[in-house]
């Protein structure tokens, strides 16, 4: 692999930065800094794949280079199968990665197709090119236990709290971060040692242990002092929760961020080296799922028992209750909830969610620029100064520098934006506060204040982006967890709305079938056009979020509606049907 | 029901021509004229819905009412969710229908949600406002009989042939007419009185008879005679081709197009009058859908055993054979071929499909002038003349006039049409067939020689805008057929490319979880915004079907790229792939 991730600098390769900022991201996501391993297309979360193969990357790049400036790109699972003409406010690329028609949308047949190489699992980030390292997650691990710490313990933070967790992965090595910038003390099980190396060398984790005596025994010291501290051990997630329990010890907070959604390539059985483990799976993959949901019983068994202990567990998003409710008839597997309804939804009700930038320049300078001026923007909000401080002591850049944090609708005031987007009546209007951020942003790059385009992205999950059942739309108030309708409505509406990239996958986090959700870009080069683009995207995609929840009856998106005055069409209908 | 069908004539209740389409096109769908049972909102193909409730359907109504030309109008499963701004070249409305994530993709799930008042069955053209009643599908079954015939019994017509079929609602209506137009002799089932009376009524079928005998006389007669005839024969299906059986009489094609998609409100058991099965459902679901499958099975196995007797046996889309191999583990249901990989892909690789128009006026000369004009502009396709002239004959309207034919992609010099929507290099480029048609009814319409803008749609069975593996994707050359990136890629580029209305549902004429599928209107004004619009859409939308082809390796869809110099990234190896 004769490559080294995305260009850098304020020269482009492509017709214009719209097609340059999706190879970068497109290069980004492969950067051996970022992705998990790029020498086999695979970026995060067990198999997702930025692209279906090398020669499909390859196509990817020639088509990006060529493309007009209205000219749009489908990718379809990794791999570009069309080029047409629209319009300049329409998308430059279009993608939809591991879709299934419903009955034969299940990890049988998408493997089935995989081999075939007909498919590619884009997982969420992956497949759209968006994701940025463990630095994406950090701060989304890092709001959910601020929250968990207010809710559980009524505590700003973590201090003198020890929580167990498995898996340190592309997604789940941030866990160890995110606990000590919360001032507590993280126990992580990792069967694989090149992972924890990784963890250790970056500083997402301060030490590794010898064993699990010798964690807890570091861990209560720690917790004894006040002081943050993270350890990993070189353990089975299942056995080091089960050696707890054997030990008497219960920690405070029990969760997992093993890759438990994907028994075949995700998530490792007990009794095997991560080695044995590999040549089993390839040998006699049918016993490898066996043994695999074997010992997913023994680890959501182990949970439910440290939750009886007086743990608080909590699922955070692998799936592993569905796997085993389904596969071993656990009927109480979701005795515990999943981190969304426990922790994240009242803030989906406002349209929060975690929107990320990311330099194109690769100047770090420019991120420290955004970062300022998002603390200028939002003086009010205490915990996204704390947080940004916090970044940047402790959060390494990764490839592109970029940052993340939670900003939703809230409409207000823009008088300060110079080049507004608006058109017709413009200023008159409020904005969301993520428009209003975008904005200031697409000012200071016209201004030169920032050296080249910065592309805003976000997770898949987000607040009107995404249907998951065992996730993010677990236990809706209405019960409309399963329906689709609305991560499709939310591609659509972020389409029209004039967004770069938009992208619609199957999967994720969740595993094949188990949720559906969108994903968008939008550059800010500094023009008109985008800021056309960005007033509008940066309203559709939080509103999408309102919207949803409102549909569902939650006070909290009424309230948001009400105040920043979002269109709820049926609105009286909806709150009388309660 | 006070109400009447679509708003007619030149004076528009909404903003724009566009909001107004959308109105109109609403409301076209449940004229009673057009819709099966317009008082409970269904359309056709069992329940098939236009709106969620008749509060959604006001809401609807008043939204397109106040829609300004740069919003967009969120549908969520027939009820109105959220309005935006987006800009003028976005859609007007996006719709997305019957969306569940795979896992919980089935009927008991969806009936689940349905009773709840969360989801709405919207089948293909029900949902999307695009159903134009019987008229519709008759053009396609009129087609798919005429390669029947030509393939089968290298002939250009059905004469001295008798087809048996049953079913005789919205859309299996239209098999008489459609037989007697290619001069043959069709035998139809039915168990619903009304709907018996409904096509005699309107000419779509010619006769009823007492009972079998007296059907298969009379059929036997016209056949021998060469002459064209239809009979209808009060009672199911299953009983009449096991009739035949009996009786030893073997029909040269046998098909089927009852509502067996749906075994609950969909398909009737044998043994029962309609009005005693309607109350067994209501007082014993479970015992009717056990009925309804037994009733499929023996009707599958009479359609083997008449194909082992001589006939030409294919499936006419309704599922049939996936109900009875899922639920009646019957191994040799998909011994019969369906009608797609039969008579229709060849088509769709040329991107192909049944684009359909609308007078939004109500003027039937305003149709006229259309079937003049594509008369004119492709007078070497003598099938279509042929069409057109048979249609104007035979095919009654029903409330807003329209016509459907079949076009597709091959490009052409596009040198007579005025305003062509280009901006860059424009008539320099070649345009698709139905861009060139789209682009004349724009002209006739600025010119005022079409009185009202015309709409312009199709179904969702088309040649890039649908997985079904039962049906539109059946046994794909390259086993792609679960895949349904596609689709959605469809309706994510038709939003790109301007269309008006953009829709994305699950199910439709195979059921829930069986397919997922995408629409799109565009409005000829006459303005240049319209031509911009259907020159791209008009590109795109078949574009899709050329490209899903040529990336499952057929023949005829290279040869059109080639032709036609439709873009396929990777193309030589795709090819070589094979
Ligand atoms: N909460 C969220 O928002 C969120 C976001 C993304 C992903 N996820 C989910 O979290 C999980 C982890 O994601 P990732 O990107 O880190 O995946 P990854 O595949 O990169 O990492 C998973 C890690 O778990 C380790 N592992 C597997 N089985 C183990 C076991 N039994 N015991 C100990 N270690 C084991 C693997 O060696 C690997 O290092 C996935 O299921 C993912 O879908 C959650
Ligand atoms: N081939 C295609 O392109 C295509 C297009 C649309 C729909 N379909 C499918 O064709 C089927 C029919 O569609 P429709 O719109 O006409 O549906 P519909 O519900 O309007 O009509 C179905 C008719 O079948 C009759 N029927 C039901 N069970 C019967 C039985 N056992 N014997 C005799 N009659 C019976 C009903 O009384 C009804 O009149 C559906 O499954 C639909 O999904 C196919």
């Amino acid at each position: 692999l004769d490559y080294q991730g995305a260009p850098t600098g304020t020269d482009i390769e492509c017709e214009g930065w719209r097609q340059e900022a999706a190879l970068r991201m497109l290069n980004n996501n492969l950067d051996p800094e970022v992705g998990e391993d790029p020498e086999n297309l695979v970026v995060y979360g067990g198999t997702g794949r930025a692209a279906r193969s090398w020669d499909a990357y390859d196509a990817i790049l020639a088509e990006l280079r060529e493309l007009d400036d209205d000219e749009t790109l489908l990718v379809q699972s990794g791999k570009p199968v069309g080029v047409f003409r629209t319009h300049e406010m329409a998308p430059r690329v279009l993608i939809a990665n591991s879709n299934l028609v419903g009955k034969w949308d299940d990890w049988t047949h998408f493997h089935e197709l995989e081999a075939k190489g007909l498919i590619m699992y884009g997982q969420m980030t992956a497949g759209s090119w968006a994701y940025i390292g463990t630095q994406g997650i950090i701060q989304g691990t890092y709001e959910t236990l601020a929250e968990l710490a207010s809710q559980e313990y009524d505590a700003s933070s973590l201090e003198g709290r020890i929580v167990a967790t498995g898996g340190l992965g592309g997604m789940g090595g941030a866990q160890p971060l995110a606990v000590t910038m919360n001032g507590g003390v993280c126990i992580a099980a990792e069967v694989d040692e090149s992972r924890i190396e990784r963890r250790l060398d970056t500083g997402y984790c301060m030490e590794r242990a010898d064993d699990l005596d010798d964690a807890i025994e570091k861990a209560e010291a720690a917790a004894d002092a006040g002081d943050p501290y993270s350890v990993a051990v070189h353990v089975n997630a299942a056995d080091m929760l089960e050696g707890m329990l054997e030990r008497g010890f219960t920690p405070d907070v029990v969760t997992d961020q093993t890759s438990a959604h994907d028994e075949l390539e995700g998530y490792y059985p007990s009794g095997y080296t991560v080695e044995e483990a590999d040549a089993l799976r390839d040998d006699d993959p049918e016993r490898y799922v066996e043994e695999s949901l074997d010992t997913m019983e023994r680890h959501v068994r182990a949970i439910l028992d440290l939750q009886d202990a007086g743990a608080v567990a909590f699922e955070y998003g692998n799936n592993i209750r569905g796997q085993v409710e389904e596969h071993r008839e656990m009927a109480d597997a979701f005795d515990f909830p999943g981190f969304v309804p426990a922790y994240i939804r009242p803030l989906f009700c406002r349209g929060k969610g975690p929107f990320r930038w990311v330099a194109l320049s690769g100047d770090e300078a420019d991120i420290h620029r955004t970062d300022e001026a998002v603390k200028e923007l939002f003086p009010e909000k205490e915990d996204l100064t704390r947080w940004i401080d916090l970044a940047q002591e402790q959060v390494q850049f990764q490839g592109l520098p970029s940052r993340v944090c939670w900003l939703g609708y809230q409409a207000a005031d823009a008088s300060e934006t110079r080049r507004d987007g608006g058109g017709d009546a413009a200023g008159a209007e409020r904005l969301t506060e993520r428009a209003r951020f975008a904005l200031r942003i697409n000012d200071l790059v016209a201004e030169g204040e920032i050296s080249a385009p910065i592309v805003v992205t976000r997770d898949h999950l987000d607040a009107g982006s995404v249907a998951s059942p065992h996730r993010e739309t677990e236990a809706m108030r209405d019960g409309s967890d399963a329906i689709a309708d609305w991560p499709i409505l939310n591609a659509l509406l972020n389409t029209a709305a004039g967004a770069d990239i938009v992208s619609v996958h199957d999967g994720g986090g969740v595993g094949i079938g188990n949720a559906l959700h969108a994903n968008n870009h939008v550059v800010l080069d500094g023009s008109d056009l985008a800021a056309k683009k960005a007033r509008r995207v940066f309203t559709t995609d939080p509103g999408m979020g309102v919207i949803r929840h409102a549909d569902a009856g939650y006070e909290e998106a009424f309230d948001e509606a009400e105040e920043s005055s979002v269109a709820v069409p049926m609105r009286d209908r909806t709150e009388g049907g309660e």
